[in-house]
């Protein structure tokens, strides 16, 4: 039975961990150890040990962890098998990349709508989901249940949608606008913003080449 | 002056710190405690102090530290005015958002060409930038000296177009394709996968729901 208070930074790295094993699994590898997984995930070993002992014991053995058997383990402990009404709010480039793409419905996100002020855009279907106005944000959410919301609106627009779903009962955001958003506390939140990563990759070269000199 | 040997980690958080006080600024705040910075940035606050003193000494005052000052300090400690020649490839969905987003430019990321393998893209323009064939990318990128490449290329292809711009010179790779990618160790790498982020927030939500029954 998995511990039922783990850490949030430690779930986050669960879910690194299971995209990296499944990623292990395609290539048919079959165990891998604390190390070897750290290494491939940019985590130190000790960290990936006290992360899994979260989920409870599994077996190690010699060669390390059976990597099936750890997937496994992840998904059934974070009830990633769960299915998820989800809309999209925004339906520009990004949000339109959204609608198409397939992995999303495999992975147990069930797109029921789609919502953008374009009067052009309303009523028409992209990816085979019927886009709604953003005025009715609140009481389409409410009626279908949905329960995440990824936005994908500009950041100007971006507060008014999220309190819109917030209103009609949403419980995860997934914010793609640059900009941080006052979101109720019982909301799960992340954001994603590759400027971050961008600058990291700048600060890297930077610094080494400052070492250099 | 700062210190050389920053471990990545604290500086992927700086940048994090960045942008979050950048979004401060705007709104005019003067001053934050590392308590609040970390509560805003979801990162422990003994961190938030650590991790800024890698970067050497800043006067911390009784309501904490000057917001205009640390953005400005961590901008010149990693070295985040410089102007980097950048490419993208892979001109669909993703590649035409980054291609048409003014931010990019503003932050030092000269963008000076694009691939693609669609002949009917090739040779046209996207955002003011010229897109080439994909086969093309080690003696452009090696021509105009870039040095960052930006993957928005289908999984399948990633690989390949990740060899072809290493061999052309690249420091930098930001990868959006869903797939682990062999990179030579020189080269610094950073990976966005929205997939991640929202089996998080199912996760979290998911324990919760445990907790409550």
């Amino acid at each position: 039975m998995p511990k039922k208070n783990i850490p949030k930074l430690a779930i986050r790295r669960l879910c690194i961990y299971k995209r990296m094993l499944s990623r292990l699994l395609e290539k048919e590898q079959e165990t891998i150890s604390s190390k070897e997984l750290g290494k491939l995930t940019s985590i130190p070993d000790y960290q990936v040990r006290k992360d899994i002992s979260f989920i409870g014991e599994i077996g190690v053995a010699r060669k390390g962890y059976n990597i099936k058997k750890l997937n496994d383990h992840i998904i059934n402990s974070l009830g990633l098998i769960e299915v998820w009404n989800t809309a999209i709010v925004g339906v520009g480039q990004l949000g339109t990349a959204l609608l198409n793409y397939p992995r999303l419905k495999e992975m147990g996100y069930n797109i029921l709508c789609a919502f953008d002020i374009d009067p052009k855009k309303i009523g028409k279907k992209t990816g085979g989901i019927t886009i709604f106005p953003s005025d009715r944000i609140t009481p389409t959410v409410r009626k279908n249940q949905i329960k995440i919301g990824i936005i994908c609106v500009p950041p100007g627009a971006a507060q008014t949608v999220c309190d819109a779903l917030a209103k009609g009962g949403i419980r995860g955001i997934l914010n793609f606008a640059p900009i941080a958003l006052n979101i109720p506390a019982h909301i799960v939140k992340r954001e994603i913003d590759f400027t971050v990563e961008l600058e990291f990759i700048s600060a890297v070269l930077n610094l080494m080449k400052k070492k250099r000199s």
